[in-house]
């Protein structure tokens, strides 16, 4: 950047998060351009100043940099399929939720036709973007992330490189996101249970934030014990947990659908089995690792 | 109290919590008398000033509150038998964690003896104990938590009256704790996956820390979604978290067990089946929901 003149920015995909992505740009004072499969969704855009283009070609050439944030890596090669020869010399980071493997054909996909690339993945709501808290973290290509560093902080002040390997953004998008889906279905089997005494889910939700909270608070004890694969000094014991999983007949008897649950109990009773009741709950992550392919088993 | 003498409280249960609980009543200066069924646990209190109760009895008779914290309602109830004719004229509270039915049978048998009653939950650590921001609540007899609040308070800071009956503390606890084993599932098979790549879980903590947060953030839309029965204004669709669950595939790949899934997978599949495809992933919530017996029912 000379003189404070800020990159020009295309983005690719105007769903809420590529809306957000687009806005923060337009804040900040970046030249702006906007595509999307269907066109209507650009207007909002344009008239907070953003360029419409009405092609992906057009909006591949509009500048250096492309960011596309569609519902998928295959969404993506779909899209810039027809552009495909306009790519080399210019910049491509995806910030669509996928796979590892996914994000390794997507830069073999981009730097085959001459683009620099970056894959990263925003860890957090589109209403969060733009703020100094908001995390995003990018993996791949780090002389893009180096030159393109300031201008991705307008999407999130908590921007972070992962390093050199261009799936690492994926694997964590898919490690830390693992908890989202358990943790919302457990919280809407909590909303069906109080509902049944007339209670409101709003009125459990701060209390659900706070057990999240210390959720938190006890990971980093949980992932040492992990690290060290010592699981002897529990602070809760996966025996504990397996007493509490009886409490699912309870809910059962509220008219709530626990099959979802069963599963887990039944970890929860093999890892008994296996002699880690008294253990910390953290042993469960044995029980998650399978045996490798071709590694030695035992038969008794 | 008079004269800013402490009340007396007798701590019946000396594990982890149990113990945390002891202290935080003999660092507020309560004369406090220590009970466990195992008496060497004892010791390591008495060293910090607590009287050791060598019998239930004696336990129960040593004051006007009695604090269980003991596994369960049902050991709770075999440990006091012996001083069931002690209780009457007393207070009792649970701090144990059990279902709702249990805390009614708790209720009845302490009030049958005589005792007044009073049931509550620690929604934290032993940790966390006697903490300013730490969150107990407590539901049962009004008359008890007024008078006993501020003894109460030296327990967390945040600590909440939830109403008259007896059982909401169960209830909550339930409905809240509902996200525990979930969620921590959810970080085990993050943590195993990026083990696959060197990664150690503990780097993986501050991501999954920020990632509850943006749970938590989430939650009061959801909520409302569900208070109204409207999920026809999304942030997160159920169809963009089936297409998501395609994922697992590639966790499987790593030889990660993702079978505790596949029923939440199934309530995805089964939600987009009955046209919430792009409805709010809060939708689920009607899936939990089992019809009442003895409802109409459509056959087709």
């Amino acid at each position: 950047m000379t003189g404070g003149k800020r990159t020009a920015v295309t983005v690719l995909g105007l769903g809420n998060m590529g809306a957000a992505l687009a806005k923060a740009f337009l804040a900040a004072g970046h030249p702006t351009t906007v595509w999307n499969r269907s066109p209507e969704k650009a207007a909002p855009l344009v008239a907070e100043g953003a360029a419409h283009a009405g092609s992906i070609a057009d909006a591949v050439t509009a500048g250096p940099l492309i960011i596309a944030c569609l519902t998928t890596y295959d969404a993506t090669l779909e899209a810039l399929a027809p552009a495909a020869g306009e790519l080399a010399g210019r910049t491509l980071i995806t910030l669509n939720s996928g796979t590892p493997s996914g994000a390794r054909e997507m830069a073999e996909w981009a730097t085959g036709n001459g683009a620099r690339f970056l894959d990263g993945a925003v860890k957090n709501v589109p209403e969060a973007v733009a703020k100094p808290d908001t995390l995003l973290y990018y993996s791949g290509d780090k002389a893009v992330f180096d030159e393109y560093e300031q201008t991705l902080r307008e999407l999130g002040g908590d921007t972070r490189y992962l390093g050199d390997d261009v799936d690492l953004a994926a694997l964590y998008e898919m490690a830390v996101g693992a908890t989202l889906l358990p943790a919302l279905l457990g919280f809407f089997e909590g909303a069906a249970l109080v509902a049944k005494r007339g209670t409101p889910a709003s009125e459990l939700v701060p209390y659900t934030v706070k057990w999240l909270e210390m959720i938190g608070s006890v990971l980093p004890k949980f992932a040492a014990e992990i690290d060290a694969g010592d699981y002897s000094d529990p602070s809760s014991t996966v025996g504990l947990f397996y007493a509490g999983s009886a409490h699912d007949d309870e809910l059962a008897a509220a008219n709530i659908d626990v099959s979802w649950r069963e599963p887990m109990n039944d970890l929860l009773r093999r890892a008994v089995a296996e002699g880690h009741g008294e253990h910390s709950i953290s042993a469960l992550v044995e029980l998650l690792r399978k045996p490798e392919p071709g590694a030695a088993r035992s038969f008794n």
